[in-house]
């Protein structure tokens, strides 16, 4: 029985796999069929192409993306393999949950910064 | 409108939180209720307590989690906010992903490094 809480499990692996933005960013992206390198890289703003190449490599070796190279134009395109299809639901629950509540956690962030910033003798007046 | 594909989007910081293996262990971890230090750095194989205590101030940054120290026993414990709680729905579906796919990526891995491994000569016969 699988169990992400156990460290010798192999499935702790697999979240590694998925608690990983740039995957997570990628596999989204790729949610929309094949797509170039070029592409994947213009769709994902501030990924650098050795952190792209590097995340299409492992990704692949997962099998979760596969790569081919013998379309008639000879241009290479990655794509979602059907085990990579089956993160489609966890990856959207990350990205909508990411974008549904940045603006709580951002108020959270400055709350507890000010609090930081206080003047110590003064938080238990 | 809210981007994890743009840069400089706040949600992409949104994005890192959740794309932290032991933020999710610990979300996760937190769902059964308030829990002691002690109690998260047992249930958590493998995580050291500094990563515990690091990963807790940023959860309580995030207003994700919150730390209450004034129960008559004088335990501090750890529990969701209400925020926190909107993590269970992504959270779940990640680990419960990890739990069902790690064999086919085992497979997949064991697969792509057998194949590396094989004569270059051979590849195309």
């Amino acid at each position: 029985m699988a169990n992400v809480y156990s460290a010798a499990c192999p499935s702790r692996q697999a979240l590694d796999r998925l608690a990983d933005k740039w995957s997570v960013l990628l596999i989204g992206a790729l949610e929309a069929g094949p797509q170039r390198f070029g592409q994947l890289r213009d769709r994902i703003d501030g990924v650098s192409e050795k952190m792209l190449a590097q995340t299409l490599r492992s990704l692949e070796r997962d099998g979760l993306v596969n790569r081919q190279g013998d379309r008639p134009d000879r241009t290479v395109v990655y794509q979602l393999t059907p085990l990579g299809e089956t993160l489609r639901a966890p990856v959207a629950a990350i990205r909508e949950w990411a974008e549904q509540y940045i603006n709580d956690i951002e108020q959270a962030r400055e709350q507890a910064d000010s609090r930081q910033s206080e003047d110590p003798g003064r938080v238990r007046e």
